[in-house]
C-alpha cells in the first residue's frame, strides 16, 4: 500500500522495484525538477552527449538487464530519439522512455512555450507509434495506476514505453492509498495443455527435427528451458542472426546461424531438409531469413514467439512463450535421434601464422575468436561488422547485441556504454564501421569518462562499405571524411589508441588492447580495397537485385 | 506540360525550380535507386555524417536559401531526423524531407523487412505530426500532383513537408500528361484594402507608434518592403530575438531587441509604452516574450502573421501577410514623428585595453563586433551562445542564424555548414556551448570535408552551463566530460586549433582565425567559473522561478 508519496518517487520506486538501478539521459529544463530527484535516489544516472545515444544505451542495457529507461526533456529531447526507440520496439528491447514536458498550469491561453511544436500533444502523438504503451500524468487519481499500467505492458510485450510527466506534477502527492497489481498474465490451462500434447505428438513422429532458436528466448529469458529442451530430446539447434548467442555456440548441439541462402550451405540444407522445425521466439525478418530466400514450408513448422502460437496450419490462442517453452521442456518426449552432419559446426579456424600481409576482416575474426570467453560481450555494428562477427563463436553465458534487424547504423558505441554500464565487470569487445563510428561514437567520451575498458574495433573501408556491394558503380555518396580514429585519445582525453593495416600490426594491438583493464582501446583498422566477410558477398548478390 | 518523365526525375525538376541546388543526407538502401538519380542531376548532395545532421544544415540552408531538402533511408535514417525538423516546422523554415520505402511489391503478406518499426506506415504518421504536408508516392496516377501539392504547401506556410519515394517507384513513368499549377494564393481586394486603410489610419493616429519586426519578415522576403515601410513613415523597429537581422542593426531607426523583461530596461520601456505596436511576422514566444514577461495590450497592436491578421482585437481573414506589408509599405501615411531616446541604440563598446584578464563572453563579443561586415553569417546555438551573440551588431545583408524558438541544442555546427553550402562566399562565424558542440560538432568533418572556412567559437563552461541558472544547486547531471576541442583538426584532418582562456589570447586567436581563408579554425575558450552575459542572468530569474 503506497501512501504520502509523490508522483516522481512512486515512479522511481517502481522502476527500483523491477530491477532498474541505472538510467541514461541528457538533462533540460522540462525534466529538471525529475532528474534533481533521481540524482537523489538510489538510480545512477549516467549522462551522454547525445539524447539518441542516450537511447541506444537503454535498449543495450535493457538487453542485458531486463529492463532499461532513458530520460529526456520534452521534444528537444524526446524527438532525438525516436529512431533508438523505434529500434527497441522491432527488435523487442524493454526500454521505459521518461520525458518532461511544460507544467499543466503554463498551458492556459495555448502559449507559444520554447521545444513546443504545432501543440502541446505532439510528442505524445509522435511516441504513440513507437511504443507498446504511453502514459501522460496530467491527473493525480490516476497517476499511479498509468505508471503500473505503462511498466507492465514494457516487461510484458518487450517493447518500449512512453510516460510524460509535466513539470508541475513531479512533486504532487496524489491523495489516494494505492496497491499496484501483482497478477501476471497466464495461459489457458487447457489450451497450452492440447498445444504442448500435439507439438510433442509432432515431435516424436517426426524423424529430421531442428529448433530455430531466435532472440525472444533472450527476451524472456528461456535460455535455460531451451537447453533442457534440447538436451533432453537432443534434438539440434540453430539460431538467426538476431538471436545468436541464446545457445552458448560451442555446445555439442549447435548447428550453426541459420540465414537462408546467405548463410553458410551446409546448415542451411540441414535445416531446410529437417521435416519439423521448431521455431522458438524467432522473428521471420528479411535480414534473418536471409532476404526471404530461407524455405520454410509452413506445414512443418511449429512456430511459437509472443504474439503466436502456430502449429503447422493452425493457431493457438492465449497461450504465453514462456509457458509454452517452459512446458514443452518438462515433457517426456521420445525425440528421434539426429546426428549433426560431420563438419557442418562452425570451428574456431585456427589462427596459423600471423603475416605482414594486409589484414582482412576475416582474418580478424580468427584472431578474435581464442579471446572470448563466458565474460565476453561482442556489440556488432550492421553491415559488414555484423556479417563477420556472426563468425565470432560465443561462449557460455557471453551475449552478442546487435541491431540485426532494425539495423540502425551508428548502435554500437553507445551500446556498449549501455552493456557495460549493466555488467561493469563484462569485457566488451565491438566491432563498428566507420560510417557507423562517424555517426555516434563520440559517445566514447561517457566510456572515457566513467573509466570502462572495453577495446573498440573500426572497420575503415572509408565510406558505406556495405552500400557498395547493393548498388553497383562507382557513386560518391558511399564515400566519407577520413577520420583519424587512433588519436580519439587526444581529443576525448583518455584510451589508447593504434593504427593497423596488417596482419602482425592488428594481432599486437589486439593483444594489447585486450591485457589493457586501464581504459578503453581503440583499433583502427584500414581494409584492404574491396574487403568482405563471405556474408557480405552472398547478402549483396541477393540485396542488389531489389535495390 | 510534362510527358515522359519518372516520378524520380520529376521531384529532381521541380525542387530545381523552386531554386534548390543542394541537397543534404545520407544514403541508405531503401533510397539508393533516388540517390543515384540525384547524383547524375545538377542538383549538389552532401553527404554528412549523421541524419539529424543533414536536417538542421537543410533548416538553415532553406533560412538562406528559401528552400531546403534532406534525403534519407525509411525509419533508420527518417526517424533520425524527427528532431531537426520538429524545429523547422516550430521556427517556419520550408524543408523538403525526401525519403525511400519498401517498394510496394515487396509488401504483399505483411513481411518484416529490415527497417521497419510497427507497419509500413509508421514513419509517415510520424512526419504527418512534424509537417505542413505529406505524400506517399505509391500512385503513378496522382504522384506528379502529389509532388506539387506538398512543394507548393512547403513553400507557401514555410513549414516542412515529407515525401515518401517507395524503391520501385521511382523509375516509373507515369502515363499521363501532366500541367502544374502556377496560381499563387491572392488575398480577397476588399478585405485588403479594408484592413491596410483601417491600419494606415490607426498610425495616422497614434502618438507613439512602433514596429516589431519578427522573423517572418525574413522567410517571406519582406526585407525591403518593411525598410520602406519603416523609412517613409520613419516609424522606429525592434526585432524579436528570433527576428533579429531582419533589419540591419546600424539602421538609423533601428531601437534594439525587445525581449520582455529580459531584455535592455531601456528598449523595453521604450516598445512598451507605444500606444500603438505594429507586429509584423512576429511569433508570440515565451523566449521572443521575455517568458511572459512582456507587457503588449492587443487593443493598442497590429498583429499580423502568416497565420492571422489581427487590428486591436477584431480579426480580417483572406489577407495573406506579404499582401499586408506591401500594400502597407506602398500607402501614403502621415506618421506621427517619435524621435528615438538618447542612448537607446546598442552602440558597439570599443574593444579597449585588451588584457591578461580571463576572456568573458561580454569581452568576446566587443572583440567580434568590429569583424562583421555585410558578408558575415553569424549563427549561435543556444543557451549563453545566443544570448551573449544577441549583442553583436549585425550590418546589411548579414544574417543571423539561431533556434531562438525551439530552442534545440546542437543546431549551430551543421547549421553552419548548410548556411555555408548556400552561400559559398559569406563569412561564417558560429557561437556554441560545449554541452552542445558535443551533440553535434563533429559535423564539422563535412565543413572540412569541403574546404569551407567558418570561424567556430566554442563555449568551455564544462557543461550545461544555462541549467546551472535555472535550478540551483550543484547539480552533477550539469557537467560533462572536456573535450581536447583545440586537437579536433588533428582527429578529423584538417582546420586550425586554437585554445585561449585570456582576453589577449582570445584576441589574437580571433584575429589569426578571421585571416585565415584556408579552412576552418576552432577556438576553445575557457570560460571563467560563473561567466555569463545579462540576459542570461535576468532569464536565470524568469524561468529559474518554474522549473
Amino acid at each position: 500500500m503506497v501512501t504520502g508519496v509523490s508522483i516522481g518517487q512512486y515512479l522511481i520506486r517502481r522502476l527500483q522495484e523491477y530491477g532498474l538501478k541505472d538510467i541514461f539521459g541528457i538533462p533540460g529544463d522540462y525534466i529538471l525538477t525529475f532528474y534533481s530527484m533521481l540524482e537523489k535516489s538510489p538510480i545512477n544516472v549516467v549522462g551522454c552527449t547525445r539524447e539518441d545515444c542516450a537511447g541506444f544505451a537503454a535498449d543495450a542495457y535493457a538487453r542485458v538487464n531486463g529492463l532499461g529507461a532513458v530520460c529526456v526533456t520534452y521534444c528537444v529531447g524526446g524527438l532525438s530519439i525516436c529512431n533508438s526507440i523505434a529500434g527497441a520496439y522491432a527488435e523487442k528491447s524493454p526500454v521505459v522512455i521518461l520525458t518532461g514536458s511544460p507544467g499543466l498550469r503554463e498551458r492556459g491561453n495555448n502559449p507559444l512555450l520554447h521545444h513546443m511544436v504545432r501543440d502541446f500533444s505532439t510528442q505524445k502523438d509522435v511516441f504513440e507509434k513507437l511504443c507498446i504503451a504511453g502514459a501522460e500524468l496530467s491527473d493525480p487519481i490516476s497517476a499511479f495506476r498509468e505508471i503500473d499500467r505503462v511498466l507492465d505492458a514494457v516487461v510484458r510485450f518487450k517493447r518500449p514505453g512512453y510516460i510524460e510527466l509535466p513539470r508541475d506534477m513531479v512533486n504532487v502527492v496524489p491523495h489516494i492509498s494505492h496497491v499496484f497489481p501483482t497478477e501476471v498474465s497466464a495461459s489457458d490451462p487447457q489450451v497450452l495443455s492440447e498445444a504442448v500434447s500435439e507439438a510433442r505428438h509432432l515431435i516424436e513422429k517426426a524423424e529430421k527435427p531442428i529448433i530455430l532458436a531466435g532472440v525472444e528466448m533472450h527476451r524472456f529469458h528461456l535460455q535455460d528451458e531451451l537447453l533442457a529442451l534440447a538436451e533432453h530430446t537432443q534434438i539440434p539447434v540453430a539460431a538467426t542472426m538476431l538471436g545468436k548467442s541464446v545457445l552458448r555456440e560451442t555446445h555439442p548441439l549447435y548447428v550453426g546461424l541459420y540465414e537462408g541462402a546467405l548463410g553458410r550451405e551446409q546448415v542451411t540444407q540441414f535445416v531446410e531438409e529437417s521435416d519439423l522445425v521448431l521455431l522458438l521466439g524467432t522473428f521471420m525478418t528479411d535480414i534473418n531469413l536471409g532476404v526471404f530466400t530461407a524455405n520454410l514450408d509452413p506445414g512443418k513448422c511449429i512456430y511459437a514467439t509472443s504474439e503466436q502460437l502456430r502449429l503447422k496450419h493452425h493457431h493457438y490462442h492465449g497461450v504465453t512463450l514462456p509457458d509454452f517453452v517452459r512446458e514443452l521442456a518438462q515433457q517426456k518426449i521420445a525425440a528421434p535421434v539426429r546426428p549433426l552432419p560431420e563438419g557442418i559446426r562452425m570451428g574456431m579456424s585456427p589462427v596459423g601464422e600471423v603475416t605482414d600481409q594486409p589484414i582482412t576482416t576475416q582474418r580478424m575474426m580468427q584472431m578474435i575468436n581464442p579471446l572470448l570467453d563466458d565474460e565476453t560481450i561482442v556489440v556488432a555494428d550492421i553491415g559488414d561488422s555484423l556479417f563477420a562477427a556472426t563468425e565470432l563463436v560465443t561462449r557460455g553465458r557471453s551475449e552478442f547485441l546487435s541491431p540485426a534487424y532494425y539495423t540502425s547504423m551508428g548502435f554500437a558505441v553507445p551500446a556498449t556504454l549501455g552493456a557495460q554500464t549493466a555488467r561493469r565487470d563484462a569485457r566488451i569487445l565491438a566491432v563498428i564501421g566507420d560510417g557507423a563510428f562517424q555517426m555516434t561514437g563520440m559517445e566514447l567520451s561517457t566510456i572515457i569518462r566513467h573509466g570502462y575498458d572495453p577495446v573498440i574495433i573500426v572497420l575503415d573501408n572509408h565510406g558505406y562499405g556495405t552500400e557498395r556491394w547493393l548498388h553497383a558503380g562507382d557513386w560518391k555518396y558511399n564515400e566519407i571524411h577520413p577520420w583519424a580514429y587512433s588519436k580519439l585519445p587526444e581529443f576525448l582525453r583518455g584510451g589508447t589508441g593504434y593504427e593497423v593495416s596488417t596482419e602482425k600490426e592488428f594481432y599486437a594491438a589486439l593483444h594489447k588492447a585486450w591485457d589493457d583493464r586501464e581504459g578503453m582501446s581503440i583499433i583502427h583498422v584500414h581494409l584492404p580495397e574491396n574487403d568482405a566477410s563471405p556474408t557480405l558477398h552472398r547478402l549483396g548478390q541477393r540485396l542488389g537485385a531489389r535495390v
